[in-house]
Protein backbone atom coordinates (compact mmCIF):
# COMPACT_ATOMS: atom_id res chain seq x y z
CA UNK A 1 0.00 0.00 0.00
CA UNK A 2 1.26 3.43 -0.89
CA UNK A 3 -0.09 6.82 0.54
CA UNK A 4 -0.90 9.44 -2.33
CA UNK A 5 -1.50 12.80 -2.38
CA UNK A 6 -3.30 14.89 -4.66
CA UNK A 7 -4.48 18.52 -5.28
CA UNK A 8 -7.84 19.38 -6.63
CA UNK A 9 -9.46 22.06 -8.09
CA UNK A 10 -13.50 22.22 -8.86
CA UNK A 11 -16.69 23.97 -9.49
CA UNK A 12 -18.60 23.62 -6.73
CA UNK A 13 -22.09 24.26 -8.31
CA UNK A 14 -23.29 21.64 -8.78
CA UNK A 15 -22.37 19.05 -6.03
CA UNK A 16 -23.74 19.29 -2.48
CA UNK A 17 -20.35 20.13 -0.87
CA UNK A 18 -17.14 17.83 -0.27
CA UNK A 19 -18.06 15.37 1.96
CA UNK A 20 -19.70 11.47 0.96
CA UNK A 21 -23.26 11.61 1.76
CA UNK A 22 -26.51 9.17 0.73
CA UNK A 23 -28.87 10.71 -1.39
CA UNK A 24 -26.72 13.70 -2.58
CA UNK A 25 -23.92 14.13 -5.33
CA UNK A 26 -20.78 15.05 -3.83
CA UNK A 27 -16.70 15.88 -5.07
CA UNK A 28 -15.46 13.28 -2.88
CA UNK A 29 -18.14 10.90 -4.28
CA UNK A 30 -16.84 11.60 -7.34
CA UNK A 31 -13.47 10.82 -6.74
CA UNK A 32 -13.55 7.89 -5.32
CA UNK A 33 -15.45 6.57 -8.14
CA UNK A 34 -13.01 7.49 -10.26
CA UNK A 35 -10.11 6.55 -8.31
CA UNK A 36 -11.12 3.33 -7.40
CA UNK A 37 -12.14 2.53 -11.58
CA UNK A 38 -8.31 3.79 -12.16
CA UNK A 39 -6.88 1.50 -9.65
CA UNK A 40 -9.15 -1.45 -9.72
CA UNK A 41 -9.72 -1.32 -6.07
CA UNK A 42 -12.34 0.56 -3.66
CA UNK A 43 -10.35 3.88 -2.46
CA UNK A 44 -11.36 5.80 -0.14
CA UNK A 45 -9.93 9.46 0.18
CA UNK A 46 -9.70 11.94 3.52
CA UNK A 47 -9.98 15.53 2.25
CA UNK A 48 -8.01 18.51 4.08
CA UNK A 49 -11.30 19.74 5.36
CA UNK A 50 -15.18 19.85 3.88
CA UNK A 51 -16.75 22.53 1.80
CA UNK A 52 -19.92 23.29 1.74
CA UNK A 53 -22.01 22.69 -0.70
CA UNK A 54 -21.76 25.56 -3.26
CA UNK A 55 -18.21 26.46 -1.91
CA UNK A 56 -15.00 26.09 -5.26
CA UNK A 57 -11.78 24.89 -4.64
CA UNK A 58 -8.52 25.88 -6.20
CA UNK A 59 -6.31 23.96 -4.42
CA UNK A 60 -7.87 21.09 -2.14
CA UNK A 61 -5.78 18.43 -1.23
CA UNK A 62 -7.12 14.96 -0.43
CA UNK A 63 -5.07 11.45 0.55
CA UNK A 64 -5.77 8.25 -0.15
CA UNK A 65 -4.28 4.66 0.25
CA UNK A 66 -3.73 1.97 -2.43
CA UNK A 67 -2.35 -1.12 -3.80
CA UNK A 68 -0.09 1.03 -6.72
CA UNK A 69 -0.55 -0.93 -9.84
CA UNK A 70 -0.46 2.73 -11.55
CA UNK A 71 2.59 4.46 -11.72
CA UNK A 72 2.51 7.86 -9.74
CA UNK A 73 3.50 9.98 -12.86
CA UNK A 74 0.33 8.54 -14.65
CA UNK A 75 -2.19 9.01 -12.18
CA UNK A 76 -3.05 12.80 -12.47
CA UNK A 77 -3.90 11.81 -16.54
CA UNK A 78 -5.59 8.88 -16.18
CA UNK A 79 -7.80 9.86 -13.28
CA UNK A 80 -8.61 13.09 -14.68
CA UNK A 81 -9.89 11.16 -17.55
CA UNK A 82 -12.32 9.48 -15.40
CA UNK A 83 -13.22 12.72 -13.85
CA UNK A 84 -16.87 14.91 -14.50
CA UNK A 85 -15.65 17.92 -16.22
CA UNK A 86 -16.11 20.19 -13.15
CA UNK A 87 -13.67 18.29 -11.08
CA UNK A 88 -9.68 18.05 -12.06
CA UNK A 89 -6.79 17.23 -10.43
CA UNK A 90 -3.91 19.61 -10.55
CA UNK A 91 -1.28 17.44 -9.04
CA UNK A 92 -0.06 13.86 -7.71
CA UNK A 93 2.53 12.61 -5.59
CA UNK A 94 3.62 9.97 -3.12
CA UNK A 95 3.49 10.41 0.39
CA UNK A 96 5.08 9.23 3.37
CA UNK A 97 2.22 6.47 4.95
CA UNK A 98 1.87 8.46 7.86
CA UNK A 99 0.26 11.62 5.79
CA UNK A 100 -3.00 12.36 6.60
CA UNK A 101 -4.63 15.06 4.70
CA UNK A 102 -6.66 16.47 7.44
CA UNK A 103 -4.72 15.88 10.47
CA UNK A 104 -1.35 17.14 9.11
CA UNK A 105 -2.77 20.72 7.82
CA UNK A 106 -1.30 23.37 9.01
CA UNK A 107 -2.84 26.43 8.07
CA UNK A 108 -5.06 27.08 5.04
CA UNK A 109 -5.34 30.24 2.37
CA UNK A 110 -9.03 30.92 1.22
CA UNK A 111 -10.67 33.63 -1.14
CA UNK A 112 -13.59 34.89 -1.05
CA UNK A 113 -15.10 36.76 -4.54
CA UNK A 114 -16.96 40.20 -4.50
CA UNK A 115 -18.34 40.79 -7.27
CA UNK A 116 -19.41 44.90 -7.34
CA UNK A 117 -20.50 46.05 -10.59
CA UNK A 118 -23.59 47.73 -10.32
CA UNK A 119 -26.01 45.57 -12.47
CA UNK A 120 -26.32 41.76 -12.01
CA UNK A 121 -24.16 39.60 -13.97
CA UNK A 122 -25.91 36.06 -14.32
CA UNK A 123 -22.99 34.63 -15.29
CA UNK A 124 -21.15 35.30 -12.05
CA UNK A 125 -24.15 34.45 -9.89
CA UNK A 126 -22.35 30.96 -8.95
CA UNK A 127 -19.19 31.85 -8.44
CA UNK A 128 -19.28 35.54 -6.83
CA UNK A 129 -20.92 37.33 -4.25
CA UNK A 130 -22.68 39.85 -5.99
CA UNK A 131 -22.38 43.21 -3.58
CA UNK A 132 -22.79 46.88 -5.22
CA UNK A 133 -22.35 48.98 -1.89
CA UNK A 134 -19.08 49.31 -1.42
CA UNK A 135 -17.28 52.70 -0.78
CA UNK A 136 -14.12 52.46 1.12
CA UNK A 137 -12.20 49.66 0.50
CA UNK A 138 -9.45 51.23 2.45
CA UNK A 139 -12.11 51.47 5.89
CA UNK A 140 -12.08 47.97 4.88
CA UNK A 141 -8.00 47.04 5.06
CA UNK A 142 -8.06 49.03 8.37
CA UNK A 143 -10.40 46.37 9.66
CA UNK A 144 -8.80 43.66 8.24
CA UNK A 145 -5.89 44.69 10.20
CA UNK A 146 -7.90 43.71 13.57
CA UNK A 147 -8.42 39.82 12.58
CA UNK A 148 -5.19 39.51 12.28
CA UNK A 149 -3.10 37.28 15.04
CA UNK A 150 -4.06 34.85 17.66
CA UNK A 151 -7.71 35.46 18.77
CA UNK A 152 -10.95 33.48 20.09
CA UNK A 153 -13.17 33.95 16.82
CA UNK A 154 -16.12 32.47 18.70
CA UNK A 155 -17.92 35.46 17.35
CA UNK A 156 -17.65 34.56 14.25
CA UNK A 157 -18.51 30.98 13.73
CA UNK A 158 -21.66 29.58 12.64
CA UNK A 159 -24.40 29.87 15.66
CA UNK A 160 -25.24 26.47 16.54
CA UNK A 161 -21.68 24.92 15.32
CA UNK A 162 -20.34 22.73 18.41
CA UNK A 163 -16.42 23.60 17.98
CA UNK A 164 -14.90 23.48 21.87
CA UNK A 165 -11.78 25.42 20.89
CA UNK A 166 -12.26 28.39 19.12
CA UNK A 167 -9.25 30.20 19.18
CA UNK A 168 -7.39 30.59 15.83
CA UNK A 169 -4.46 32.35 14.52
CA UNK A 170 -4.78 34.75 11.35
CA UNK A 171 -1.81 35.74 9.92
CA UNK A 172 -2.69 37.53 6.39
CA UNK A 173 -6.09 39.19 5.29
CA UNK A 174 -5.56 40.88 1.60
CA UNK A 175 -8.45 42.92 -0.01
CA UNK A 176 -7.31 43.32 -4.03
CA UNK A 177 -9.32 44.68 -6.78
CA UNK A 178 -9.32 42.80 -9.68
CA UNK A 179 -10.21 45.71 -12.50
CA UNK A 180 -11.26 43.40 -15.40
CA UNK A 181 -13.63 41.28 -13.98
CA UNK A 182 -14.84 44.00 -11.59
CA UNK A 183 -14.55 42.14 -8.03
CA UNK A 184 -12.96 42.50 -4.55
CA UNK A 185 -10.52 39.42 -4.12
CA UNK A 186 -10.66 38.65 -0.20
CA UNK A 187 -7.46 36.28 0.98
CA UNK A 188 -7.68 34.82 4.06
CA UNK A 189 -4.60 32.90 5.73
CA UNK A 190 -4.93 31.26 8.45
CA UNK A 191 -4.04 27.97 11.04
CA UNK A 192 -7.73 26.88 11.30
CA UNK A 193 -10.84 28.12 10.49
CA UNK A 194 -13.91 27.70 12.34
CA UNK A 195 -17.45 26.75 10.76
CA UNK A 196 -18.43 29.94 8.24
CA UNK A 197 -15.79 32.09 9.56
CA UNK A 198 -14.41 33.16 6.02
CA UNK A 199 -18.16 34.34 5.16
CA UNK A 200 -19.23 35.92 8.21
CA UNK A 201 -15.97 37.68 8.23
CA UNK A 202 -15.83 39.02 4.94
CA UNK A 203 -19.51 39.84 5.50
CA UNK A 204 -18.77 42.21 8.34
CA UNK A 205 -15.97 43.94 6.41
CA UNK A 206 -18.36 44.40 3.93
CA UNK A 207 -20.69 46.47 6.19
CA UNK A 208 -17.62 48.12 7.21
CA UNK A 209 -16.90 48.91 3.60
CA UNK A 210 -20.62 50.12 2.83
CA UNK A 211 -20.15 52.87 5.66
CA UNK A 212 -22.74 50.78 8.18
CA UNK A 213 -19.92 49.52 10.71
CA UNK A 214 -17.24 51.86 12.04
CA UNK A 215 -13.50 50.27 11.05
CA UNK A 216 -12.63 50.63 14.79
CA UNK A 217 -15.41 48.17 15.60
CA UNK A 218 -13.82 45.09 15.00
CA UNK A 219 -11.78 44.16 18.18
CA UNK A 220 -14.63 44.99 20.31
CA UNK A 221 -16.74 42.80 17.99
CA UNK A 222 -14.37 39.62 18.66
CA UNK A 223 -13.78 39.97 22.30
CA UNK A 224 -17.53 40.36 22.66
CA UNK A 225 -17.93 36.69 21.49
CA UNK A 226 -21.42 36.96 21.11
CA UNK A 227 -22.29 36.00 17.53
CA UNK A 228 -25.31 38.88 16.88
CA UNK A 229 -22.59 41.16 16.99
CA UNK A 230 -21.08 39.89 13.81
CA UNK A 231 -22.36 40.96 10.45
CA UNK A 232 -23.56 38.49 8.00
CA UNK A 233 -22.61 35.46 6.42
CA UNK A 234 -21.73 35.95 3.08
CA UNK A 235 -23.37 33.30 0.12
CA UNK A 236 -21.01 30.03 -0.34
CA UNK A 237 -20.83 30.74 -3.98
CA UNK A 238 -18.06 33.77 -3.65
CA UNK A 239 -15.68 31.13 -1.72
CA UNK A 240 -12.76 29.30 -2.97
CA UNK A 241 -10.59 26.71 -1.07
CA UNK A 242 -7.34 28.68 -2.30
CA UNK A 243 -4.54 26.67 -0.56
CA UNK A 244 -3.30 24.14 2.34
CA UNK A 245 -0.21 23.87 3.75
CA UNK A 246 1.73 20.74 5.50
CA UNK A 247 4.66 22.16 7.37
CA UNK A 248 5.48 25.65 8.69
CA UNK A 249 8.22 26.25 6.21
CA UNK A 250 5.77 26.18 3.16
CA UNK A 251 3.44 28.65 4.92
CA UNK A 252 5.71 30.96 6.05
CA UNK A 253 7.02 30.78 2.21
CA UNK A 254 3.86 31.35 1.31
CA UNK A 255 3.13 34.43 3.49
CA UNK A 256 6.86 35.91 2.17
CA UNK A 257 5.63 35.88 -1.07
CA UNK A 258 2.95 37.81 -0.90
CA UNK A 259 4.91 40.58 1.56
CA UNK A 260 7.30 40.75 -1.29
CA UNK A 261 4.57 40.72 -4.49
CA UNK A 262 3.14 44.13 -4.04
CA UNK A 263 -0.16 42.86 -2.39
CA UNK A 264 -1.17 45.00 0.56
CA UNK A 265 0.13 43.13 3.74
CA UNK A 266 -1.79 43.82 6.43
CA UNK A 267 0.24 44.20 9.37
CA UNK A 268 -0.81 43.30 12.96
CA UNK A 269 -1.45 46.51 14.68
CA UNK B 1 -52.14 46.12 -24.63
CA UNK B 2 -48.75 47.36 -25.45
CA UNK B 3 -45.54 45.30 -27.12
CA UNK B 4 -42.70 45.60 -24.95
CA UNK B 5 -39.36 44.74 -26.20
CA UNK B 6 -36.57 43.27 -23.92
CA UNK B 7 -32.50 42.25 -24.12
CA UNK B 8 -31.76 39.18 -22.03
CA UNK B 9 -28.52 37.79 -20.78
CA UNK B 10 -28.03 34.05 -19.40
CA UNK B 11 -26.21 31.88 -18.61
CA UNK B 12 -27.61 28.47 -20.09
CA UNK B 13 -26.21 25.91 -17.82
CA UNK B 14 -29.02 24.93 -15.71
CA UNK B 15 -31.57 24.72 -18.61
CA UNK B 16 -33.16 23.08 -21.42
CA UNK B 17 -32.77 25.67 -23.63
CA UNK B 18 -34.74 28.73 -24.28
CA UNK B 19 -37.96 26.92 -25.50
CA UNK B 20 -40.70 26.34 -22.57
CA UNK B 21 -41.23 22.81 -22.30
CA UNK B 22 -43.19 20.32 -20.14
CA UNK B 23 -40.83 18.65 -17.20
CA UNK B 24 -38.09 20.91 -18.32
CA UNK B 25 -37.06 23.96 -16.74
CA UNK B 26 -36.25 26.64 -19.44
CA UNK B 27 -35.70 30.01 -20.09
CA UNK B 28 -38.70 31.13 -21.51
CA UNK B 29 -40.71 30.08 -18.80
CA UNK B 30 -38.71 31.62 -15.66
CA UNK B 31 -38.92 35.02 -17.92
CA UNK B 32 -43.19 34.09 -18.53
CA UNK B 33 -43.34 33.40 -15.16
CA UNK B 34 -41.51 36.54 -13.53
CA UNK B 35 -43.45 39.03 -16.25
CA UNK B 36 -46.77 37.15 -15.35
CA UNK B 37 -46.41 37.87 -11.39
CA UNK B 38 -45.18 41.88 -12.37
CA UNK B 39 -48.38 42.56 -14.91
CA UNK B 40 -50.56 39.69 -12.50
CA UNK B 41 -51.92 38.60 -16.16
CA UNK B 42 -50.64 35.82 -18.18
CA UNK B 43 -48.00 36.74 -20.39
CA UNK B 44 -46.68 34.89 -23.46
CA UNK B 45 -43.29 35.69 -24.90
CA UNK B 46 -41.83 35.63 -28.33
CA UNK B 47 -38.07 34.89 -28.22
CA UNK B 48 -35.62 35.83 -31.76
CA UNK B 49 -35.04 32.44 -31.77
CA UNK B 50 -34.12 29.06 -29.65
CA UNK B 51 -31.09 28.55 -27.92
CA UNK B 52 -30.14 24.59 -26.91
CA UNK B 53 -29.79 23.25 -23.66
CA UNK B 54 -26.35 25.05 -22.44
CA UNK B 55 -26.10 27.71 -24.86
CA UNK B 56 -25.54 30.95 -23.36
CA UNK B 57 -26.89 34.22 -24.25
CA UNK B 58 -25.48 37.80 -24.17
CA UNK B 59 -28.50 39.84 -25.92
CA UNK B 60 -31.33 37.42 -26.21
CA UNK B 61 -34.29 39.31 -27.29
CA UNK B 62 -37.80 38.79 -26.97
CA UNK B 63 -41.32 40.13 -26.82
CA UNK B 64 -44.62 40.28 -24.94
CA UNK B 65 -47.95 42.26 -25.24
CA UNK B 66 -49.38 42.84 -21.90
CA UNK B 67 -52.18 45.19 -20.17
CA UNK B 68 -49.27 47.95 -18.97
CA UNK B 69 -49.94 48.83 -15.31
CA UNK B 70 -46.46 49.06 -14.72
CA UNK B 71 -44.61 52.19 -16.33
CA UNK B 72 -41.22 50.61 -18.94
CA UNK B 73 -39.05 52.60 -16.61
CA UNK B 74 -40.08 50.15 -13.81
CA UNK B 75 -39.81 46.95 -15.87
CA UNK B 76 -36.20 45.94 -15.73
CA UNK B 77 -35.73 46.86 -12.17
CA UNK B 78 -39.06 44.92 -10.92
CA UNK B 79 -38.78 42.22 -13.25
CA UNK B 80 -35.13 41.12 -12.78
CA UNK B 81 -35.91 41.14 -8.90
CA UNK B 82 -38.43 37.99 -9.96
CA UNK B 83 -35.51 36.24 -11.98
CA UNK B 84 -33.41 33.56 -10.99
CA UNK B 85 -29.72 35.05 -10.61
CA UNK B 86 -29.25 33.30 -13.66
CA UNK B 87 -31.35 35.14 -16.00
CA UNK B 88 -31.00 39.10 -16.04
CA UNK B 89 -32.82 41.53 -18.42
CA UNK B 90 -30.30 44.47 -19.71
CA UNK B 91 -32.99 46.63 -21.36
CA UNK B 92 -36.46 46.83 -21.47
CA UNK B 93 -38.88 48.97 -24.14
CA UNK B 94 -41.78 49.78 -25.69
CA UNK B 95 -41.85 49.05 -29.58
CA UNK B 96 -44.90 49.42 -32.48
CA UNK B 97 -47.28 46.43 -31.60
CA UNK B 98 -46.40 45.12 -34.98
CA UNK B 99 -43.35 44.45 -33.61
CA UNK B 100 -42.65 40.71 -33.74
CA UNK B 101 -39.17 39.28 -31.49
CA UNK B 102 -38.49 36.23 -34.79
CA UNK B 103 -40.11 37.65 -37.47
CA UNK B 104 -38.46 40.52 -37.54
CA UNK B 105 -34.64 39.95 -37.03
CA UNK B 106 -32.76 40.98 -39.94
CA UNK B 107 -29.40 39.65 -38.57
CA UNK B 108 -27.65 37.64 -35.48
CA UNK B 109 -24.15 37.49 -34.18
CA UNK B 110 -23.45 34.51 -31.99
CA UNK B 111 -19.90 34.10 -29.91
CA UNK B 112 -17.90 31.03 -29.67
CA UNK B 113 -15.42 30.01 -26.79
CA UNK B 114 -12.70 28.02 -27.50
CA UNK B 115 -10.42 27.44 -24.29
CA UNK B 116 -6.73 26.60 -25.78
CA UNK B 117 -5.16 26.20 -22.35
CA UNK B 118 -3.25 22.83 -22.14
CA UNK B 119 -4.50 21.56 -19.17
CA UNK B 120 -8.44 21.19 -18.74
CA UNK B 121 -10.33 24.12 -16.17
CA UNK B 122 -13.47 22.71 -14.44
CA UNK B 123 -14.34 26.47 -14.49
CA UNK B 124 -14.22 26.74 -17.87
CA UNK B 125 -16.46 23.49 -18.64
CA UNK B 126 -19.80 24.83 -18.88
CA UNK B 127 -18.12 28.46 -20.20
CA UNK B 128 -16.67 27.60 -23.21
CA UNK B 129 -14.77 24.52 -25.39
CA UNK B 130 -11.82 22.85 -24.14
CA UNK B 131 -9.47 22.43 -27.73
CA UNK B 132 -5.70 22.72 -26.83
CA UNK B 133 -4.63 21.80 -30.79
CA UNK B 134 -4.96 25.09 -32.33
CA UNK B 135 -1.61 25.87 -33.95
CA UNK B 136 -2.52 27.82 -36.94
CA UNK B 137 -4.61 30.63 -36.30
CA UNK B 138 -3.95 32.58 -39.66
CA UNK B 139 -5.14 29.61 -41.37
CA UNK B 140 -8.34 29.78 -38.95
CA UNK B 141 -8.69 33.17 -40.46
CA UNK B 142 -7.75 32.75 -43.86
CA UNK B 143 -10.48 29.71 -44.02
CA UNK B 144 -13.17 32.15 -42.17
CA UNK B 145 -12.93 34.05 -44.88
CA UNK B 146 -14.49 31.34 -47.19
CA UNK B 147 -17.57 31.54 -45.39
CA UNK B 148 -18.30 35.04 -45.83
CA UNK B 149 -21.44 36.13 -48.27
CA UNK B 150 -24.25 34.41 -49.84
CA UNK B 151 -23.93 30.11 -49.95
CA UNK B 152 -26.45 27.49 -49.63
CA UNK B 153 -24.90 26.22 -46.06
CA UNK B 154 -26.82 22.60 -46.42
CA UNK B 155 -23.49 21.22 -45.48
CA UNK B 156 -23.03 22.95 -42.37
CA UNK B 157 -26.85 22.49 -41.09
CA UNK B 158 -27.51 19.13 -38.66
CA UNK B 159 -28.08 16.29 -40.05
CA UNK B 160 -32.34 15.70 -39.47
CA UNK B 161 -33.02 19.13 -40.12
CA UNK B 162 -35.90 20.09 -42.29
CA UNK B 163 -35.10 23.71 -43.26
CA UNK B 164 -36.16 24.03 -47.10
CA UNK B 165 -34.47 26.94 -47.48
CA UNK B 166 -31.03 26.30 -46.64
CA UNK B 167 -29.38 30.25 -48.55
CA UNK B 168 -27.78 32.32 -45.75
CA UNK B 169 -25.53 35.71 -45.73
CA UNK B 170 -22.69 35.41 -43.31
CA UNK B 171 -20.98 39.16 -43.18
CA UNK B 172 -18.91 38.60 -40.83
CA UNK B 173 -16.24 35.98 -38.66
CA UNK B 174 -13.68 37.30 -36.43
CA UNK B 175 -11.45 35.50 -34.12
CA UNK B 176 -10.01 37.27 -31.78
CA UNK B 177 -7.47 35.99 -28.74
CA UNK B 178 -8.20 36.61 -25.15
CA UNK B 179 -4.87 36.22 -23.44
CA UNK B 180 -6.08 36.58 -20.31
CA UNK B 181 -8.58 34.18 -20.23
CA UNK B 182 -6.48 31.99 -22.54
CA UNK B 183 -9.35 32.13 -25.20
CA UNK B 184 -9.99 32.08 -28.90
CA UNK B 185 -13.37 33.96 -29.49
CA UNK B 186 -15.41 33.41 -32.38
CA UNK B 187 -17.70 36.38 -33.62
CA UNK B 188 -20.11 35.21 -36.25
CA UNK B 189 -22.55 37.45 -37.76
CA UNK B 190 -25.09 37.04 -40.48
CA UNK B 191 -28.64 37.29 -41.60
CA UNK B 192 -29.64 33.75 -40.24
CA UNK B 193 -28.07 30.69 -39.59
CA UNK B 194 -29.25 26.87 -39.63
CA UNK B 195 -29.29 24.70 -36.78
CA UNK B 196 -26.07 24.15 -35.46
CA UNK B 197 -24.24 25.78 -37.80
CA UNK B 198 -22.32 27.78 -35.82
CA UNK B 199 -20.88 25.28 -34.05
CA UNK B 200 -20.13 23.11 -37.37
CA UNK B 201 -18.61 26.18 -38.89
CA UNK B 202 -16.27 26.21 -35.17
CA UNK B 203 -15.58 23.02 -35.36
CA UNK B 204 -14.73 22.87 -39.53
CA UNK B 205 -12.51 25.62 -38.60
CA UNK B 206 -10.66 24.18 -35.71
CA UNK B 207 -9.72 21.19 -38.19
CA UNK B 208 -7.86 23.97 -39.94
CA UNK B 209 -6.20 25.39 -36.95
CA UNK B 210 -4.89 21.90 -35.83
CA UNK B 211 -3.84 21.23 -39.50
CA UNK B 212 -5.95 18.35 -39.85
CA UNK B 213 -8.03 20.17 -43.06
CA UNK B 214 -6.37 22.25 -45.51
CA UNK B 215 -7.25 26.00 -45.18
CA UNK B 216 -8.37 26.11 -49.05
CA UNK B 217 -10.93 23.36 -48.50
CA UNK B 218 -14.09 25.66 -46.93
CA UNK B 219 -15.59 26.79 -50.40
CA UNK B 220 -15.37 22.96 -51.77
CA UNK B 221 -17.03 21.78 -48.71
CA UNK B 222 -19.82 24.29 -49.03
CA UNK B 223 -20.05 23.18 -52.30
CA UNK B 224 -20.37 19.71 -51.63
CA UNK B 225 -23.73 19.89 -49.84
CA UNK B 226 -22.49 16.86 -47.87
CA UNK B 227 -22.88 17.04 -44.30
CA UNK B 228 -20.17 14.31 -44.02
CA UNK B 229 -17.59 16.63 -45.61
CA UNK B 230 -18.09 19.44 -42.80
CA UNK B 231 -16.31 18.44 -39.13
CA UNK B 232 -17.73 18.26 -36.04
CA UNK B 233 -20.03 20.00 -33.91
CA UNK B 234 -18.53 21.52 -30.95
CA UNK B 235 -20.99 21.41 -27.69
CA UNK B 236 -23.44 24.17 -27.05
CA UNK B 237 -21.49 25.17 -23.44
CA UNK B 238 -19.09 27.79 -25.72
CA UNK B 239 -22.01 29.45 -27.44
CA UNK B 240 -23.22 33.20 -27.39
CA UNK B 241 -26.44 34.42 -28.58
CA UNK B 242 -24.58 37.75 -28.47
CA UNK B 243 -26.83 40.04 -31.30
CA UNK B 244 -29.83 40.46 -32.50
CA UNK B 245 -30.74 43.11 -35.14
CA UNK B 246 -33.75 44.61 -36.31
CA UNK B 247 -33.18 46.70 -38.74
CA UNK B 248 -30.17 47.13 -41.47
CA UNK B 249 -29.20 50.27 -40.07
CA UNK B 250 -28.23 48.79 -36.63
CA UNK B 251 -26.81 46.02 -38.64
CA UNK B 252 -24.73 47.97 -41.25
CA UNK B 253 -23.82 50.00 -37.85
CA UNK B 254 -22.45 47.11 -36.10
CA UNK B 255 -20.22 45.80 -38.89
CA UNK B 256 -18.51 49.21 -39.39
CA UNK B 257 -17.75 50.17 -35.81
CA UNK B 258 -16.29 46.30 -36.05
CA UNK B 259 -13.91 47.22 -38.82
CA UNK B 260 -12.49 50.06 -37.83
CA UNK B 261 -12.20 49.06 -33.67
CA UNK B 262 -8.63 47.21 -34.62
CA UNK B 263 -10.13 43.54 -35.20
CA UNK B 264 -9.53 40.93 -38.00
CA UNK B 265 -12.69 42.14 -40.33
CA UNK B 266 -12.41 39.06 -42.95
CA UNK B 267 -13.42 40.84 -46.52
CA UNK B 268 -15.00 38.50 -48.75
CA UNK B 269 -12.21 37.46 -51.12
Amino acid sequence: MRTVVLKIKYDGSRYHGWQRQQHHNSVQEQLERALSKAFSQTITVEGSGRTDAGVHAIGQVASFKAQMTLPIEQVKFVVNRLLPTDIYITEAALAEDSFHARYHAVGKTYQYRIYTGRERDPFKALYSYHYPHVKDLEAMRYAANQFIGTHDFRTFMASGSDKEVTVRTLYQLLLDEDHHDQEIILTITGNGFLYNMVRIITGTLLHVGAGKLSKDAITEIILSKERSKAKFTVPACGLYLKDVYYDENTLNAFLGENKMSGHVFVDRI
